[in-house]
């Protein structure tokens, strides 16, 4: 049987943490005199009245969270910061339809920055501070279930690749588990101080640096401004943006190896010089082919072309430029990079590096096992053993991706949208970066999509952001059924 | 060492059989008096005269035949073919361009039936004939690889599923193998002489009945006609036309123990089963959406809804409607079905029903694995367990057939077609079908394209007829270093 009381102290402790997390959008709210207090302060007394609810009526349950209590805590927890996270939304009258701010809080929170405003300049401070804090809040969250609850429940086969985790076996959460935790939060919540400072410093408001620090750091994506990133024209802005999304990007235990000044420990991982390496030849290539294509000055479009490349690649999804304009080809490899995301135990989303590369060394091997049938050809990771178990559940999860976006483009094609919007919305969803191509490229936003549309996409967002196992398993016979 | 002698006296073998199977044309050629009867005994004489000198120079060299050379003979019988194949439309003037006679030889050897022709009934008879000869040829030929080639080979990780050939372990041709060839081409050229004597008591004539026979049963989808199979009203026809085109997309060896009486033996098929009900609910959930979109006749929608959904999976790429015309929705569901493929073990190309059902099958455990992560949880197909191997080799496979999908239809973009157009062409073309949506969708050809373009999809068309492994693996350094 489930522990449903234990879930929910888990979830009332969830609430409560969110309404704490809305001071500094109350904050914010009185300092610019906005108008908005008395809604985020009404938002948070309700997370905390009824969170608190919840966790002392069921203060006493902890020692009955396992497995299945574990799935259900993931996908319910987003869930849940997704009800309560949008009350500032429609209490505030700034986006009054449900469906639209359920969008609005399910792209925050699973960092995706996809938006259904079409105005983002008039909204207050203080809700425009709470929504980029959804996604800082999301990207905290996808580091707390990579390290701590992924590899206790063996979710999408990466657990194994992102250091100090536990490993499938463990059952209970490992007490180093907790130390883990604290200092990979302490490499986020450090470099968005830092960011915030360094954005300061080169121009922006502390109001605007304090936002896009936020939803830098957590790869999220929405901006404080209509014309997103490109407002800022700085070069030094965007390059700092651009090293930021990068790191951002990067396995978190990397940069905590890094800040310890263990560098070697960063280029001996495969995934990152996957990553590294890909970023590098895709920016030199496309800035090439910009050039070819719209000559111009050679800074400019180099800083274009990385812009672009690093911030769809990491599922930031902010933009300086219209990737959608400048040739069928480039578009297509933009829209590729939808499929891409960073490196597992960042805060992107999407398929991650450790994953293409893994189907890229088995495909190879592949091709050995043919020609030498009866050798035992091994596939090795970061110079370790990688078991046939792992190589089928990566690979399948590769296939289900594709399937679900195969399937997403045909439901949303059937609500009457054209192919390449249909490919370009479900793509960009379900991979939790943002902007997509067609008619929700890089210059458009969500507005037009009908409420279906929009309540589909916000599932999509959901499942990519949870590894698609955490919520699809729950609706299989096997998870109801055990034991 | 690789034995190039042995390859070469088969591929003179090869050439000298296709110089025999000239003579149908030359026969139709004489009796229509169309005017190709010299270009034809021509190419047929050069076939002869080249083939002979290689088989009988080179006679003595068949006991080397192993397992490189047998990639080798795979990959350059098919290339063969098309270089001496295509003289007949070159010599008469038919298709005078080299790169669009490539195309369409290449298009007729594989099966996939993609023609750049803008008229093709201005063809003489003699020409035409060879035209649908070439696929039933590259049907002949393919069913000769699944029973005794790839086996050996180890390709697709199919072999297993296609009864009653040797498995990958035997290192030389088993003499049960030739038995087995003998029934299968039993079955083949029963069908297609059955065939056209249907077609031709049903009204069409005789000419078109040997065309479309032939063409039907290897499902190619070639037509002598502009209008394709909607030149022929006749329902009784087109339902003809349906249940051949199912026939000839069901694994030969399941048809074999029909015509035996053991039709027990095809139901108990884990993969007949799939192809079987996915085709049923396929016709009958498009033939309601048409009915749905534009109301009309309901038994000329069912038809209509039947022939393209079978055309499409089988691979065949007969049109009797625009299937891009109805909705967004329902081109992406057709265009899906370009991915599909039939059983394999017979004349169908694309992905085919047994790695999607592994797919299927594999995904549905895995959710079972991760939540029982100790219990040993086995996929079956047909009742025999599968090997992690082979669940490996097939969803390499269809990563991998995905992975070129994506590049090709990058490098159609970057070559200047829009997107759709790119992704139909490439899915089309890999998966040996015919039309695809976009420009050249079913009511258009491929004449536009440019040369490279026609180069270059003709390529993917020998990829995808040959299972990728067979054509990649010689670009790998492994198969060179092999010994």
């Amino acid at each position: 049987m489930i522990h449903y009381k234990a879930i929910l102290k888990v979830m009332g402790g969830l609430m409560m943490l969110l309404g704490v997390l809305m001071f500094p959008s109350i904050a914010f709210s009185y300092y610019y005199q906005s108008g908005d207090e008395i809604t985020l302060i009404g938002s948070a007394l309700i997370c905390l009245a009824v969170g608190g609810t919840f966790f002392y009526s069921f203060a006493n349950q902890d020692q009955n969270i396992r497995k299945r209590e574990g799935y259900m805590i993931v996908a319910m927890s987003w869930i849940i910061m997704s009800v309560f996270g949008m009350m500032p939304y429609i209490f505030s009258g700034s986006i009054p339809v449900v469906t639209d701010a359920i969008f609005e809080t399910v792209s925050g929170f699973t960092t995706t920055g996809a938006s259904i405003l079409t105005d983002i300049e008039r909204l207050p401070a203080g809700i425009l501070l709470w929504r980029s804090m959804t996604q800082w809040i999301g990207g905290l969250g996808i580091i707390v279930l990579t390290v701590a609850i992924f590899p206790l429940l063996g979710i999408g086969g990466i657990e194994l690749f992102v250091a100090e985790s536990p490993g499938p076996t463990s059952d209970k959460v490992h007490p180093r588990i907790r130390e883990t935790a604290k200092r990979l939060w302490f490499i986020y919540v450090g470099l968005t101080i830092v960011l915030v400072g360094l954005y300061y410093l080169e121009g922006m408001s502390f109001f605007d640096a304090m936002n896009h620090s936020l939803t830098t750091m957590s790869t999220g994506g929405f901006s404080t401004k209509n014309a997103s990133m490109s407002y800022f024209e700085s070069p030094i802005i965007q390059y700092t943006a651009i090293l930021f999304m990068f790191l951002a990007g990067t396995n978190f235990t990397l940069l905590y190896f890094a800040f310890k000044g263990r560098f070697s420990r960063i280029w001996a991982s495969d995934e990152f010089r996957a990553y590294f390496i890909s970023l590098s030849v895709l920016v030199v290539g496309i800035a090439g082919a910009i050039y070819y294509l719209v000559p111009g000055n050679i800074e400019k479009i180099f800083r274009d072309a990385m812009f672009q490349v690093v911030s769809l690649i990491t599922t930031t999804g902010y933009v300086t430029a219209d990737y959608t304009a400048y040739s069928n080809g480039l578009t297509i490899i933009f829209f590729m990079m939808l499929f891409m995301g960073a490196c597992a135990g960042s805060t992107a989303g999407s398929i991650k590096f450790i994953r293409h590369l893994t189907f890229v060394k088995n495909s190879t091997l592949e091709f050995k096992r043919i020609v030498h049938p009866r050798a035992v050809v091994p596939l090795k990771i970061n110079g370790e053993r990688v078991t046939g178990k792992i190589i089928t559940h990566i690979m399948n999860f590769l296939l289900l991706y594709l399937m679900i976006f195969v399937l997403g483009s045909i439901v949303m094609s059937m609500a009457g949208y054209d192919m390449i919007t249909s490919f370009g919305a479900v793509a960009t969803s379900l991979g939790n970066v943002g902007p997509g191509i067609g008619r929700v490229g890089p210059v458009d936003n969500f507005a037009f999509l009908s409420p279906f549309a929009k309540l589909f996409l916000s599932f999509l967002m959901l499942l990519g952001r949870l590894e698609l196992f955490t919520i699809l398993v729950l609706f299989t016979p096997y998870f109801w059924r055990a034991n």
